[in-house]
């Protein structure tokens, strides 16, 4: 799906929603998290007018996407509990830091990098929500209806985020897309390995 | 204004409108760390629904209008830089969490202290505009009016982030109020000390 090299299991998701609210109040925090990440990358880019534009449009979609999911989480009677442990999102920012590269990083090669990456933690949001909406399809229709408007949006997101490193890259599109793919394949190792933990049965990422 | 304990002196505006894109270009960085700031609140206090509400509601009219200054500065034909140092929110947090209190800080206590300092800072941005809409009234009407409409909308967050602190530390307004006093007065001094710096001139704050 997307640019994924390494498939979710489809297991994963029966695993889940056996915990459906902590999958909810994991995501309310990622929705938190991303919202964070794509501000901090406007303040670091602040003479791109398109980075502005997108990211805090983006930004305000995930924090409307938080709001829904608390809502969610108000109506089943669960409060959010402290942010999970993302192992994950670090450790994909510091694999694509350490693939190589023809020349020493510039700052723009670091923006592209933080976009791809930001892509593929959208691919895999995207990704897992599918194997959630398909799972729930005939058990709960609320939280079924809310995996398919999440991913969705996640989808929209992968695509903005590729678009934005294409526009970082200075608009050629064959290197972003050979750097997305070397990214992606350091993506899979990551869920594969994260995939032992016994946190992966309740979270979106890893 | 507001709780201020030390006015900002009128003639700041007048210097400050003389590099009116310097202090847009400042804003939009503002903008976007208040809406950062309140999702790290929200963050790190996930379990309380009013305080996820009420500053994420925030958050997303802080990027509303980082968006809306960033489109005044295209307009202008102005690119937004770097962000501008910010002394005085460090100095605020600093001053705030140094004040005595009865007992050893809690968690509740350091949170009411983060929201107080929100306010203030709030209030302080809200007192210049004032001062920049009286001083561009005259002068230049696209901006008059942007200043209005900004200065409105930290007038309500101000109180926000203090009806958020009363609600913190569980309903009681008295001590609470207290402590924004002593804060305001710690705000004045960090106001007076960083007046006679270069940056004064073109910043909303400090």
């Amino acid at each position: 799906m997307l640019c994924l090299k390494v498939p979710t299991d489809a297991a994963w998701a029966v695993a889940a929603l056996r915990d459906a609210d902590a999958v909810l109040a994991d995501h309310a925090h990622c929705e938190l998290k991303a919202a964070s990440n794509a501000l901090s990358l406007v303040g670091r880019h602040p003479g791109d007018p398109e980075i502005a534009r997108a990211l805090s449009d983006l930004a305000r979609e995930e924090i409307e996407h938080f709001q829904r999911v608390v809502s969610v989480l108000a109506a089943r009677g669960v409060a959010m509990g402290p942010p999970p442990v993302d192992e994950y999102a670090g450790a994909l920012r510091r694999a694509a830091n350490a693939l190589p590269r023809p020349a020493p990083a510039t700052d723009r090669d670091r923006l592209v990098d933080r976009l791809l990456v930001g892509a593929l933690i959208e691919a895999r949001s995207c990704e897992r929500f599918q194997l959630l909406a398909e799972a729930s399809r005939d058990v709960d229709p609320e939280l079924h209806a809310l995996w398919k408007e999440l991913l969705a949006s996640e989808a929209r997101h992968y695509r903005t985020f590729v678009d934005l490193a294409v526009h970082a890259a200075g608009g050629d599109r064959a290197p972003v897309v050979e750097r997305l793919e070397r990214i992606a394949e350091a993506e899979g190792a990551i869920v594969a390995a994260l995939a032992g933990g016994e946190a992966s049965r309740a979270s979106i990422h890893g």
